[in-house]
């Protein structure tokens, strides 16, 4: 049994969806890992992980809307210091979460078919996002 | 330390709350795994997890139409190649999450005495799922 | 490669959020492990856990404000044997999740600065709540 653990960072463009399902694939991949357990964790409260649909675009941008009806921008915040996106942030990251775990079998991440595993970046404006990776198995 | 994994296969009726609970616990007791982790993954993105309450039926009626409040049909989504439930199937599922983690201690699963295992079906129609499993510990 | 767990025991205010980072950074490093995986499951329905900003207060009032708007006290739900925070308390349960993982490199929890680890109680009243948690690695 065996561990493999690292920070990863990503610059995000702001408000978005960023796919980093390929890099995970391949961070796994040169692991050497056969069967076994990932876990991401975001090291961020204004941006999360999630797992979703990875071919049609427009389910991001549905889901994009919807988070900014359940916890639109407005003036009844106490928490706005860093402006007006930054309370909606931390409810959307609330809402998503920040941890994913990924079954590895047969030498690859088990994700169905259609899943993409994305970085959700909450805030308006380009962020540098780290992500927490542990890999756990044989 | 050992490792076990498999893809588990159910049959849902269409949109409600399948309890696999008692499916989970006899793959883990036939594991023989005195204290470990388990995970789940369900491998949908308009099918998700959650672990409720198991008792009052009726949590499970007021929790459907709570996500069925937060996520309504309607005319108002891009994404609608499927029908008018695919799109609110994508972000009830992303509300609840596709990831489950379930310490196993003294040879079972450590959920509390109110807790079960569901699997959430939130289209109208029955469908296959598939959920990835892994459990490792000694 | 080891492991360890526990069932924690932590007493709530009542509604609102229990910061137990420290008691769970403690816990790791007692248990000497340099490199490894950090699993919390919240053996209840009405109650769960979450990562959130650690600094801002405000943050905090707003969250809990915005799950009540959400999950709103009211005569709509069947279930209400427990009284009118019970369905709701189950509610916001579901939406923030009753599971976290925690990567541990270096000897510790590999949070972001700004993440705290935070027991949400979604009851009016006191209660004595349980997290089961586990962790591998060596």
């Amino acid at each position: 049994m065996r561990q493999a653990s690292t920070i990863l960072s990503i610059d995000t463009p702001g408000r978005g969806f960023t796919d980093i399902t390929r890099a995970m694939a391949e961070w796994v991949a040169q692991a050497g890992i056969e069967e076994g357990l990932l876990t991401l964790l975001c090291r961020h409260t204004s941006a999360s992980l999630l797992i979703q649909e990875n071919a049609a675009r427009e389910v991001r941008v549905d889901l994009a809307a919807w988070l900014d009806r359940l916890a639109p921008e407005g003036a009844h915040y106490m928490h706005d210091d860093e402006g007006p996106d930054d309370m909606p942030a931390h409810l959307k990251a609330t809402l998503t979460g920040v941890n994913l775990q990924i079954p590895v079998i047969d030498g690859g991440m088990a994700l169905g078919t259609w899943q993409g595993i994305y970085l959700a970046e909450h805030r308006q404006k380009p962020h540098r996002r780290e992500i927490a990776v542990h890999l756990i198995g044989a």
